[in-house]
């Protein structure tokens, strides 16, 4: 029996049921603008070690929660870790970001990719969000994550980041049957990946398809939509007698939030360039929204970050089913009082 | 008394007329793709001296109207010439994109800025446009550019390309009344810039908004929109008897293609998030539209290629208003010859 949870708010914003305030986390909490983060990396030596030992991972993740009592933690991880557990041999190159040793560009290399079993190649993981779990202690509810098949396709097919991604769209374009093999694998390998950190300690998931945006609406339906629909269907709803809310983001997926509410998740994620009272319209109350303060907004004075939570806050509008969040991660190079100026201003402007 | 066009179907098509089919060009179709616009770069040493040489900047325009009979020129030359005829001293570095040495951050920063006169510190600019004119000899017409204030200001304060625009945005938040300084200075060279451009030759007038996508709705209004309405009410709209068209273009701005249409401009580029027959329902017929191929479609076979035009043309649909484009500048890496196989389809399956 797991401790009962002292602030579920975050989980009571996701099934639409009144709270006393908003609820607030930050994308990439955990992270490089917090000195305390960047400590434990040192400690660390290299990024994927900090990923890969649950003790370091832990200490991390509970950081921000407590610094700013945020409403929710999320596992520190990376998205890539599927991929790497399929064999293609991540690795991160100074000033250059995540590479891959064996990208997948040809039919045998899609055929020989396994559904990695996340009770092998990504134990590190689960064990990372058991510790996490036990070590919070049911202060706030744990959000696991994955990234998308598309997201995660990208790199995969890249063999890195991507500024115009020619590679996996001239497979896209020229060899659509190879993408979606490719896809339905990365897709399974989502599901099992995430309902192990369902039975590990998540409470909530989130799924980051950080570069549906790319893509023409079209194409987005069918080489994301399409996968992240097959994830929702596969995943463990329920835990602990609880619900396991899941939240879909797509970046720059502000034109398709009608299509994406429709899969049956339980929240989307919204990104600043669309208006929340828009993005409410456009659900018809369907799903929880998270969002969508533009993180830049933490480069201004204290003054207007309270200015700029108001607006997100006034936009949503009242009743129940928002979570307050910036559009995007917090950036590297921001003061983490900022931050603080901006949860205390969710929490004081939003009580009821 | 100049030469009269032969080819006016650009014209015509953002005028909303009827034509026999739908015209083509490509946004950067002057550029890297093309090994005779390589051989030329290479020439001149360097890519401003390939801008400020009136011969030069008139060959790599005309090579690709040579190569592939497109329906419209447009001039050889960067968005940035503006804030380097400020004094900020445009240089480029050598796989670091521009920069300028005086980036604009401070109160007199923006209060020492100059609305340049184009007849002084960018006559090279209208000597270009003249000499592109004549050699054209009415074959197709001649559009003119400029890039948006806003997305000439992320430049300016920045000091070059930027990933989270973080000093213009703090700029945004914490001295919106200076950013507005700057912009409506940035707005009145634009403004003399392109009718200086009319003046020279130039047929039709787009203005690029690069980075307008990375605002929230109120923000783009206020920031970007706004000073692209000043443009519109300010530029010449006539010239030779014959209406000069103006389109804009904001890039990842397809939520707000209405409030676009609003300004009284011709035409919208488009980009391939959205698809035409949306950005059609949403504009209302009030302005032609250009776009908006995803750009990796050429990166596919030539028979997805075909494919993917048809898609293009299908979403239009049927009646006047459409300048076929890509949705962003065509890529470095292309194969031109897929860029011929594009053009031949939309000559061929657009034919009334």
């Amino acid at each position: 029996m797991s401790t009962p949870l002292q602030n579920d708010l975050y989980l009571r914003a996701l099934n639409r049921e009144e709270t006393p305030r908003t609820p607030v986390w930050v994308m990439r909490q955990a992270g490089r603008y917090l000195p305390e983060y960047l400590k434990v990396r040192k400690q660390a030596g290299d990024f994927m070690t900090l990923c890969s030992t649950p003790d370091l991972a832990c200490e991390v993740t509970l950081q921000p929660i407590d610094r700013f009592n945020l409403d929710a933690a999320i596992l520190f991880s990376d998205i890539l870790t599927i991929p790497d557990a399929m064999g293609l041999g991540l690795h991160f190159e100074t000033g250059e970001g995540p590479k891959f040793s064996n990208p997948v560009r040809t039919a045998a290399d899609v055929e020989k990719l396994p559904v990695p079993d996340p009770a092998q190649s990504l134990q590190y993981v689960m064990d990372a969000v058991s510790t996490i779990r036990r070590e919070l202690n049911g202060r706030v509810p744990l959000i696991g994550f994955s990234g998308s098949p598309w997201t995660l396709a990208t790199y995969m097919v890249e063999g890195g980041g991507s500024k115009d991604f020619s590679k996996v769209k001239g497979m896209l374009f020229s060899e659509p049957a190879l993408l979606h093999k490719m896809l339905d694998k990365t897709a399974q390998s989502v599901i099992s990946y995430l309902n192990a950190q369902v039975e590990s300690g998540a409470q909530a998931l989130m799924v980051f398809d950080t570069w549906g945006g790319v893509l023409s609406p079209a194409n987005y339906r069918e080489f994301s939509l399409r996968y992240m629909q097959q994830i929702v269907d596969g995943l463990t709803r329920e835990a602990d007698g609880r619900k396991v809310p899941v939240v879909l983001f797509t970046k720059n997926g502000g034109q398709w939030l009608d299509i994406m509410a429709d899969t049956g998740c339980d929240g989307l994620g919204v990104d600043w360039t669309t208006d929340l009272a828009d993005a409410r319209a456009r659900t018809g109350g369907k799903v929880a929204l998270q969002g969508n303060l533009d993180p830049s907004v933490l480069y201004g004075s204290p003054e207007s970050i309270r200015a700029q939570v108001k607006t997100v806050l006034d936009s949503y509008g009242s009743g129940p089913g928002h979570v307050f969040n910036l559009g995007h991660g917090i950036h590297q190079f921001v003061n983490p009082e900022h931050l603080g100026v901006m949860v205390e201003a969710v929490r004081e402007q939003s009580a009821r």
